[in-house]
C-alpha cells in the first residue's frame, strides 16, 4: 500500500481538496509507457480504452473523456437542457456554486435551486418546482441535477430510494436526470452499492478521476450514445478538444485499477478526524454524518469564536492546509496523499487552532 | 369615471391577466395626436417625455421605454449582472417564471432562488444564498431581483421594511438589487407608499404600462444614467430598437394621467370577488390576503375535486375568462376593463362553475 | 395624393434614412380604429389579419409581426443557423453592419464575408466560401443572407438571376437563404418583379413597413409555418412579445394599402437628386446606379476636399439631413416625407455645401 | 537526432497534420519526472516556469497554459472583442474555419472576412473593413487577428511589414491584434526572426506544443498580465481548468528545448516533397511557395481528374495519410513524426496515387 501513497513529511498536510493529489510512481510509470494517439480523431487508443471501461462501469452506452469535471458537467447538463429551459439543483451543489455560472454563461441554461442543509435531494421541494412543458410562455424543467457525493454537504451520500423516487417522478414528466457524480466511488464505497446502480437513476453521468482516484487530470460524461457523440463535438467547440491525450488517460486507467479500493481509507480517515474534532470542539461536527472523505466544521455551532480564516491561517503555519467554506465554516478532504499519519497529525495541529 | 372603461357586455369578462386591456376611446385620441420622431436616434419628443416623467415618478436619473415589462427586466438585471455571475430571486418570480429564461439564454446570467408561498423576501434565505465576490472559482452574487406586487405569490406586496432591509444586506456587500414593478403601482395603492420611496430600495426598476395601467404597449427601465445608455444599446442589439413609438409613448402618457388613481377600484373588486368565493368555497382564498389586483384559488384547499382546467372552460363557457396556473389553481387579475358589475358577474359564474 | 405626405417647410427636409417618416393623418386615423387584443395570446386580430396578409403577399405559409426589422433579421438567421454554424453574407450588408452583431451575441451565428461595391451577390465569391454540412471539425454554412435592396450598396437591387443561381447553388448543398427585405418594395418598384418571385429564392424573408412604407413601427419575419411558430417563442424570449400591438398592425395595414404604390415617386426623386448632384460635382454619383430611393455620394471620386462631415454640417444648418457613411461618403434616402420640392431644395442645398 | 524521431515503419507516414505526433521517448521520460500541484489553485510549478518561459520568449508579461490552440485563440479573441462586436479575418484562418464558430457560439463575437489565397494579410481589404468606434448602431471593428502561418493558406508566412503596417494601422484606431501563432515556431523558422519580434506585433498571442514541437498536448496564451489573469478565470468557466497539468507542461518545456531547431528539417522535407510532386504533377504545387512543412496540392490546376479523396484513399492504402481540404485540394504536413526517409516514401506513393 506504501507504493501507492506519496505522502512526503516536509510537504504540509494538504486538506484542502481531493484534486491536489499527484500521481504515484506506479501511476507515473503507467502514464511514461502509454500507448496515444489523436484524440480529436478518436484515434488514441487509450481514451478509447478508457472511455469504454467507464460506460462498462456505469452501465450506458458511451463515454467521453474531459479534461475536468466542471467540462463533463457542463456538457452534460448542456445534453438535456435547451437555451431558456431549466436545470433544478440544490443551492450549493457544484454546477451551481462551483462552476462559475457555466451552464448559463456559455449554454444559456436557466435553474432553480432547493436548500438542504447536506445538500440532498428533498423530494417535495423538487415537485414544487418541477414545471414540466411549461408551453411558449414559461420556462420549462429540462432536467435535474444531483451531485452524489454532495461536495458542499459535506461529502453526503444521496439515498438510493430518494434518486430513485427522484427519476421516477422525472420520468413520468419527459424530465432529465444529471448526475454529478464527481465523487461517486466515494458514495459507492459508502454504501455498497455499485456505480451503475447509481448511473441507472440518471440520463447523463459525470465521473472524476482526478480527486479521490489521484489521476492528474480527467473526468468523464457517460450517458446515450448519440448525446456523447454530440458532446464530443461541443467538447472541441470549447477548445477542449486534446490531442495524444492517452497519457492521461493512462493515468486515469491506472487510478481504476489501483485506487478504488483504497477510498475507504480515506473515510475512514475523515472520520477519525470528526471524531478527534467534535471531542476537541464538541458540535463543531456531527462525526456520524461524514459519510465520506469530507469534514464540514461549522464553528459557530462549536461557540467557536476565532474565525474561519483565522483558523485556516494558524493550521497552515503549522503545516496543513485546510479550506474556508464561509466565515465561520471549513472544509478538511482526505484523500490519496494524506495517510493515516498526516490525519492524526492535521488533528493535533487543528485541535491547537481551534481554541 | 365611464369614460375611462371600455367594458362591453357582450365580449367576455376577461381574468386572466391585466396584460388583455385594451385602449380607452380618450387613450386612442392621445395616441392619434402623438408628436413622434425616431427613436432610434433619440428623436422621438413623446417617448422622451415618458422616460423623463417615469424617471421623475421614481426618483432615479433617467428611464428606457422598452416594449416590453420582460425587456425591461433583462436589460435592467443585465445591468447588474455579468455572464457568469448571478441573480438570487424567489422561485415563482416573474423573471424566474415567465420570462423564457432570458437572463440565462440572452445574457448567460445564472440564478438561485428561494421559495415563499406569499413570493416575498425572505432575508434569512437571502442572506444563506448570497456570495458576494466569491473569488475565481466560485459563482458570485451580483444581485438580488424581487417583484413588487408579485404576481404568481397573488398580487401580494413586498413590505417596506424588508426592502428596505435586503437593500441594507445587500449594499453593505456591493451586490445590487432590482426591482420588477410592473405592478408597482399596485404596492403603491395598497399601501400609500410613493413610487420612489420603493425605487430607492432598488438600483434598476422596471414599470408596466401595459398591465394596471391599460396602455396598449410599453414598460419602462429606470436607473443610472450611464446604465440606462448602455440598456439603450442593448434594447438595440436585440432587435427592439423602435422608431415613431411616440404613438405609443402617448397612450403611457394618458395612462399615467388618467389611470393611475383607478387603480384602487380594482384591488376592491378583486377582494370583493375573493370575499365572495371565499363564502361559496370555505378555503378557497384568503381575501384578506388579497391586497392588491390578483386573486388566486387553492381549489385543493377549499376540497374541490375538480381540476382548474375544467373549472376555468366551465367558466368559459359562461363568458367569463380565468387563468389555470396549475392542476388545483386559479388566478384572477381585475382590470381597467372589468367593472365592478363584470366583477359581480364574474363571481356569480365562478361560483357556479366551482359547485 | 397631398393627403399621404406630410411634409411640411418648417421641419428640415431629412434624408437620413426612410425610417424618420412619421404617420400620416389617414394612418393616424386607422390606428385610432384598429380592433386590438393581446398579440402574446395571438388574440390581435389586426395582428394576424397583418401577418396572414404579408404571407400572402410573400407565398409563405406564416408571418411574424416584430418590433423592427432587425429583430425580423435575427430570428431568419436563427431559424436558419445553428450556434456555431456560419452565415455568409456580403460585407456591408445590414446583418453584418446595422445590427451590433446580434446573430453572435445573442444565437452564437458566426458569419464570413464577401465583399461588392454594390453589395450584392457574388456567385464566384459564395461558391469558394461555401462549406455546408463540414463535418465536427470545421465550421459548416447553414445559410447565406441577402439584402434586396442593398442599403449600404446605394440601394442596389439585387439581380433576380443571380438569386435565382444563389438558391440552386445553395439548396443543392441543403444551405439555406435569408433574404433581408427591409427595402423588398423598392427592388419590388424598380423592376417590376413581383414580391413573392424575390420570396421564393428564399427561405426566410423579412420585410418592413416603418421604412419606405411609411409605418411609425414593425416588420414582418414570414417562411415556413413550423420557422415562425418556433420565431414568435423567441420573440418572446428575447422580450419583444407586444400586447396590443394592433394599433401598429394597423398602420402597417395602412401603409400596404395606401403606400406601396408611391414608392416608385421617392426613386424618381432619388434619381432627379442624383442627377442634379452629378451635374455639380461630376464623378460623386453615377445616376444611371441610383436603381431605387438612395443616393451615397463619393465626395472623393469627385475630387472633394471637405469632408463628408463637414458638408452634411452645412446642409444642416440649412435645413436639409443627410447621414455621413464615412469621411468622404454621404447618404441620401428619399422617402414619404419628402415631396418633389423638398428633394429640389436638398439639390440646391447640397450643391452649396458640396462647393 | 535518431532520439527525438519516433518513425516507425510498420505504422502509416502520416501527414494529414503536425498535431499528430506522438511523444518521444525523451519526452516521455521528462514527464514521469515532472513536478507537478494543483494549477487551478496556480500551484503547478511546471506550468508555471513553462508560462514564464513562453511569456519571455514572446516579451510579454504573462501567459496562460490551456488544453489546445483553439482555446488559447478563444481566450485572446474575447480578451479583445466584446459581445456584439466583431474580429477580421482571411476567410480561411483557422479561427474563422476550424474553430466551430466558438468565438460567436461561446462569446458572442462577430467576425467579417477578407480572402486571400495564401491567407495573407491584405491591407487594402483591412483598411476598408475596418470599422473602430463605430458608435451605437453599428458593429465595431475591436481586433484584427492573424495566423502565421497560415494553416489553409499552405503554410505561408506573413511578412513582417505587412504585420507592422497592420499594427500600425489598427493601433492608430484602438483596434487590437490577435495572432495566432499555432505555427509561429515555424514562422521564426523561415524567416530568421524572433518569437517576440513577431509577436510584438500582436497584443495577444497564441503559441502551440503540439504541432510542430510534438508535445502531445497544449498551447499558450500570451499578452498583458490582466488579460491573461481574467483568461484564467474563463479558461475554468469553460471547464478547461486543469489540475496537475504539470505533466504535460514538461512535455512542452521539453519540446522547447529539444525541438524548436529541428522544425527547419520538416520544412526541408516539405519542400522536397513539393518538388518531387511537382515534377511528377506540373502545376499541382508551386514549390517555391512551400515556405514551412505545409504543402497543399491543387489537383485541378495540374489537370488532374482523380478527385481528392480518391488520391487519398490511395495513398491510404499504400501507407500514407494526407488531408482532403476540398474536392480538388490535398493537404501534407511534415513532422517531427516523419523523417526524410518517410517523406520520400510518402512522395512515391503519391507519385503512384495522382496518375
Amino acid at each position: 500500500m506504501a507504493e501507492v501513497e506519496n505522502t512526503d513529511r516536509d510537504r504540509p498536510v494538504d486538506l484542502r481538496s481531493d484534486t491536489v493529489t499527484t500521481p504515484t510512481p506506479g501511476m507515473r510509470a503507467a502514464m511514461a509507457r502509454a500507448d496515444v494517439g489523436d484524440d480529436v480523431y478518436a484515434e488514441d487508443p487509450t481514451c478509447r480504452a478508457l472511455e469504454e471501461r467507464v460506460a462498462d462501469l456505469l452501465g450506458t452506452e458511451a463515454a467521453l473523456f474531459t479534461v475536468t469535471g466542471s467540462l463533463a458537467n457542463l456538457l452534460g447538463v448542456r445534453a438535456l437542457v435547451k437555451p431558456g429551459a431549466e436545470v433544478l439543483c440544490e443551492a450549493r451543489a457544484h454546477i451551481a456554486r462551483a462552476e462559475l455560472g457555466a451552464h448559463a454563461a456559455v449554454f444559456g441554461v436557466t435553474s432553480r435551486t432547493w436548500s438542504h442543509p447536506r445538500g440532498l435531494v428533498d423530494l417535495a421541494a423538487v415537485r414544487e418546482l418541477l414545471a414540466p412543458d411549461a408551453g411558449p410562455y414559461f420556462v420549462s424543467t429540462a432536467a435535474v441535477s444531483v451531485e452524489n457525493t454532495h461536495n458542499f454537504g459535506g461529502g453526503s451520500v444521496q439515498p438510493l430510494d430518494s434518486l430513485r423516487a427522484l427519476r421516477e417522478l422525472t420520468a413520468a414528466s419527459g424530465v432529465g436526470v444529471h448526475l454529478d457524480g464527481a465523487r461517486l466511488w466515494h458514495a459507492c464505497a459508502a454504501t455498497g452499492v455499485a456505480p451503475g446502480t447509481y448511473a441507472a437513476c440518471a440520463d447523463l453521468v459525470s465521473v472524476a478521476l482526478s480527486k479521490g482516484l489521484g489521476a492528474p487530470v480527467g473526468s468523464l460524461l457517460a450517458g446515450p450514445a448519440a448525446a456523447i457523440a454530440d458532446a464530443r463535438v461541443w467538447r472541441k467547440r470549447l477548445g477542449a478538444g486534446w490531442r495524444q491525450a492517452g497519457v492521461l488517460a493512462a493515468a486515469g486507467m491506472y487510478a481504476l485499477d489501483h485506487h478504488l479500493d483504497r477510498v475507504a481509507q480515506d473515510h475512514a480517515n475523515a472520520r477519525a478526524l470528526a471524531d478527534r474534532l467534535a471531542e476537541v470542539a464538541p458540535g463543531i461536527v456531527e462525526p456520524t454524518g461524514v459519510q465520506t472523505n469530507i469534514v464540514v466544521l461549522d464553528l459557530a455551532a462549536a461557540g467557536i469564536r476565532t474565525g474561519a480564516t483565522e483558523v485556516a491561517e494558524r493550521a497552515r503555519a503549522a503545516g496543513v492546509l485546510v479550506s474556508v467554506l464561509g466565515p465561520t465554516a471549513l472544509r478538511l478532504v482526505t484523500h490519496l496523499d494524506v495517510d493515516e499519519a498526516g490525519c492524526r497529525h492535521a488533528g493535533d495541529v487543528l485541535a491547537t487552532a481551534l481554541k
